[in-house]
């Protein structure tokens, strides 16, 4: 059968729709579930509240942000608007408005059926694990379908109305503004929150978590929405994006030299069956009788997977598509799946790593810490691997295959095959919170033990879950921004053209230019300092509300009893950690944006290649050395309080408390945002490159 | 005047047998100070011989691991011996056991003196502060004055000998062997017994540091010279002659390109003035009235920096040499000077950082790490910043001003600059053990409370400029490891050429060729795995000894109570501490190795050209986060020591020793050997060349 480009878009254009369809049945589904506990409902809407005075605020500020974001990119990109053609800028403008809206609204109704489904799987619990474990997973994957769903069509629609793939950059870097702040901010506002509540409520008073009388239990809740959902979604979005921008910016590129549309149509082709293996997977998740939710998790993610190799496959043999790309994707998909069975090795409780630190922890606090690093730093290399063989071998299998020019293609088109199944991945990660959420409603609208020992269970599997979809999350951006690589010299030598420089201006980044070995040094450095300012900014934040959660217990009379009819100031708190997390994540974000900027106006657009390379590589190494450490603390921790190496309130207790409170914002805050930085980076690379060939000082 | 390679050779042994006769009559010095006390001399000749013990087991194992080595080399390297010249083999592994002897017998007078110096030094301390710093300085500067005297001397000799410039490559690889032992394994050593006499003595028991019923106590004395004097002495020796090969790999390279021989010669004559300028520095080194023992360090430091200057443009103009060249070492030097200042900034007790650690402290343990690391990770940034600044600025003036080829040179020649001032850096570094035996000792032989405040303040002094000193070390490590990078592409050029693969084989490592990046991803992750390794190492270790020593309280009658003639075993945890610290160093070296090999198989000299660089990369952030953190918990922890936030016994001082705990393997084990690592890693690669040039899976 003959393809056609227009086929592909509109095809992708159904499965979003078909996506939207299915979120719209999930969300349906959830509201339809029944509940009727006053108390539960109470709190609901409290963290319900929580949520939206953050989004409210948040967007108000993303609002301003991007607005000027917005009027900088009219002005200046793709180049100078009084130089070039006006439209063009004012496309990039809107496009780039376009991206952050999307990718807004996804989160908006991601964070509000979660707040909706928290409440039904908090009373589902008392039925049974089984419609508590479909509560919280259908209302997780009303946002995976939201967000990929609306990431497709987005990048559609702007490929086609403007058939200009810098356009698409544009709509990426829209994304990546939004994903900066859900991210981070939500980052920093999720781990103010947690630290604040247990060191107050636990270490210092005593109380058990999820106390309502705790004034930052609701901001605590709130923050698993903020960071682990929206946050998340916002992230996964990005890279969602930038891996289909930058697979086509390149593909584009290939079909003009080469003649037909086969490269894009093959994006969009893999993508929309990465969604539509999604949609099925979504439907097909189910409990089996042994209520095994960890089990029920993973086994969604397998069977996604088959789905999306058995139909790209079919797709690929029916519409004679390349089939080197089609073993380029399946290898991205493979070293995913390798990536996350390697977090899993390194954080699961049943696994020697977690044994081992639980063991230090009975030696002192200090080997606890030691410990964690250690292993958290020994996490590193299979990932790296993993990512250089996934490169790699869609690098050669292209190249060889296709013909020059294919091999960072493959490259981009691995990582599209990373990311076919994140409709899966999101709706997996944003069931944590949820369930998690319905924990803290068990216990506070006091729902019995055997409702607490199911939603205990359903958030186990959900910790667990996450180690693996973050570092499958990590190693999809790493090779995303490789990728972004590629289409960053697309950019440059496109405009180097129009400049008058000759054709293939740029090749490459030799590392022995010192221009290049410059950009890659100082690139390297920002992940280090960007996550040190934002765990800095968690310190600093906690400490306000620690302040405040001090002055509720002794100021508000009958607080700390517990008499009845007293409740804390709950919005007191959930407005310290707003306004803390925007306050203290701009100056992060700003510091990358300017160093990538600095470095470009002082090297020219070598010294930018070797920035955003040392920028991939050591974002990857640490966002998996501050997740896989942070994720090892925390079942540690839980490990010992089963009963292992002197279980709860043995001295080992004590020490994996204190690792897993370092490791909070090290696999929530810090580590998961690197991410989205590395991305940002690449963008604003991207889209200034212009400017720097036209002017740096040593360039 | 006209210059002859001959004349500065010469010259550079004339100097280098100077810094042995300075050496000589400062040891003699040393020797001739009175000391008289029974118990001090007593406890003396236990370190002395603790110390020979370590050094007796760890040469056995290192003359096992460099014969294996030297018989590889002699079958293979630089190609396998039926093939080619066999002379060459040989030579090949000789200059690679003579690098090995020359750095060993360095450290055997470093340790030897530093061993006679504690002991007088504390008896000096009776006498006043003068006459103390007097002979810890001078005995920390035989060790300065032995490591820089014989790594020139060994240069030159090789050179002279062989005039060959990959024999002096295999000097430097024999260099490094024996560093990667001493640095790594003596890290291992200090740490183990640090952390278990303080664990034991400290926390458990109750008893103050360097207490004589410690059976830990002589092990952690015998390690504060294994690691510190030894370690840093065979670092530093191991840095200089690989900055003085680079060089002059490339040096000579360019002398046979344009005739002459004015490139090797300039090499020879900075590194013989860096050297007369640290000898220069050794004899005005004084204290001034005020007693203040960290500035007359540092003055030190700043007039040996200045005479290197002015003497180096004083002889570029005698001798005619080529000025770009002296701009470049001139640049590497200065911002070697900065990199030092921002470790200051960052570690020292009167600075922002260490306050607000301090304050962290107050708030519970889990904050005392999260602002240590995240502090350690900012001072990433300058350090970076100072060597991408020092390598694009040596680069462009001497290709600008020196044409096409001398970019690398000029890199190399930074590196050189750098390390000019060694001596005066290892004098410094190596006195700081010596005044903390020193301490010891004041203690052990009750020589009054007089004398214990003076070893503190000298001590403390030691512990500032420490942090300066490591930071210029692994800055230099950087900007020498960059230099043999270029080294490698000669090799691999020379290589090729005889192979038939045509001239300029090899022209740089561009990052978007995906062997490289396959290599850069890799390489990144080899310095965070090994020195997780080596934490992990210190762990188990430290385990081991604490059960040794619980052991001795617990079989040793009256050893508790400190009854009159009882003394513990002090050797046995001296063994423990050894024979652990072999034990768990090969492991983490072996896997350096043979990764490089191993990637090198996979993907030949490109792959191992991206390897290299990653390695560089991620070593140096690794390095300077590590060495940086451990520093400024050590400086909280005495900080809050001296009185501030609660001082003494508050909780915030329990969590500052938490801190410190942490740091001890960060700063003296783990940060410091990844120098060594990352010089290791580049001359395997660049001996090995000519094997991935013959053999390699996609290369």
């Amino acid at each position: 059968m003959s393809f056609d480009l227009g086929f592909f878009q509109i095809a992708s254009i159904v499965v979003a729709v078909l996506a939207f369809g299915t979120a719209f049945w999930l969300y349906k589904w959830v509201e339809k579930q029944p509940s009727s506990n006053k108390r539960v409902a109470e709190v609901g809407k409290l963290i319900k509240d929580g949520a939206n005075t953050f989004l409210k605020k948040e967007y108000k500020t993303l609002a301003v942000f991007c607005t000027c974001v917005a009027v900088l990119i009219l002005l200046f990109l793709p180049g100078p608007i009084w130089q070039g053609n006006p439209l063009e800028n004012i496309i990039m403008a809107l496009s780039y408005l376009l991206g952050a809206v999307f990718s807004g609204i996804a989160g908006i109704v991601g964070m509000s059926i979660a707040t909706i489904a928290n409440v039904k799987a908090a009373e589902a619990a008392t039925r049974g694990i089984k419609p508590s474990f479909m509560s919280g997973y259908r209302g997780g994957a009303v946002m995976g379908m939201a967000v990929v769903g609306g990431s497709l069509l987005g990048v559609v629609l702007v490929l086609m109305v403007t058939n200009n793939t810098t356009a698409l950059l544009g709509f990426s870097f829209g994304a990546s503004s939004l994903a900066l702040f859900a991210k981070a901010g939500g980052g920093i506002f999720t781990k103010t929150a947690d630290i604040s509540a247990d060191l107050v409520g636990k270490v210092e008073l005593e109380i058990p978590e999820d106390d309502p009388r705790n004034p930052a239990v609701i901001a605590d809740n709130v923050g698993d929405n903020v960071g682990d959902c929206a946050g998340m979604g916002a992230d996964l979005f990005d890279s969602n994006v930038a891996s289909m921008a930058a697979a086509i910016t390149m593909g584009a590129g290939l079909d003009r030299i080469h003649g037909g549309s086969v490269n894009t149509a093959t994006v969009f082709c893999y993508a929309a069956i990465g969604l539509l293996s999604s949609i099925i997977g979504v439907f097909t998740a189910n409990m089996k009788e042994d209520g095994n939710p960890t089990r029920a998790l993973n086994n969604n993610t397998y069977i996604t997977t088959a789905i999306y190799g058995i139909l790209t496959a079919l797709a690929t043999f029916v519409f004679d598509l390349p089939w080197p790309i089609w073993f380029a994707s399946t290898i991205g998909l493979l070293c995913g799946t390798v990536i996350g069975i390697a977090s899993d090795y390194f954080t699961n409780d049943e696994k020697k790593p977690v044994h081992m630190v639980a063991e230090s922890c009975e030696v002192g606090p200090a080997f606890t810490i030691l410990s964690g690093i250690s292993y958290g730093l020994m996490s590193v290399l299979p990932a790296m691997i993993g990512i250089g063989v996934a490169a790699l071998g869609s690098y050669v299998v292209a190249e060889n295959y296709m013909g020059a020019g294919y091999g960072m293609f493959g490259i981009s088109m691995a990582a599209v095959g990373m990311l076919s199944i994140v409709g899966m991945i999101i709706s997996n990660d944003a069931y944590g919170p949820i369930v998690d959420n319905a924990r803290g409603l068990v216990e506070m609208g006091d729902l019995g033990d055997k409702a607490l020992e199911i939603t205990d269970s359903l958030d186990s599997a959900g910790n667990t879950v996450k180690a693996v979809t973050k570092g499958f999350s990590i190693a999809a951006a790493g090779l995303t921004v490789i990728a972004l690589l590629g289409a960053f010299i697309s950019e440059v030598n496109v405009a180097a053209l129009e400049m008058g420089k000759g054709e293939a201006y740029l090749t490459g980044f030799d590392v022995t230019n010192p221009l290049v070995f410059f950009g890659l040094i100082v690139g390297a450095a920002i992940p280090p300092v960007f996550s040190a300012m934002l765990m800095l900014g968690v310190d600093r934040n906690a400490q306000r509300m620690i302040k405040e959660i001090h002055r509720q217990f002794k100021e508000i009379v009958g607080l700390k009893e517990g008499k009845e009819g007293v409740v804390p100031e709950y919005d007191k708190c959930i407005e310290i950690a707003t306004e803390g997390a925007i306050k203290e994540l701009i100056p992060a974000g700003l510091m990358a944006i300017l160093a990538t900027l600095l470095v470009g106006f002082v090297g020219g657009v070598q010294a930018v290649g070797g920035f955003i390379t040392g920028n991939i590589v050591s974002g990857l190494i640490f966002a998996l050395f501050m997740s896989n450490s942070g994720g090892l603390w925390d079942n540690t921790k839980k490990y010992i309080e089963a009963g292992n190496n002197g279980g709860k309130g043995s001295d080992a207790h004590k020490n994996g408390v204190i690792g897993d409170t370092v490791g909070d914002p090290f696999k929530d805050t810090a580590g998961p945002s690197i991410n989205t930085q590395i991305t940002v980076v690449s963008l604003v690379a991207s889209l200034t490159s212009t400017i720097f060939l036209a002017f740096s000082l040593f360039g």
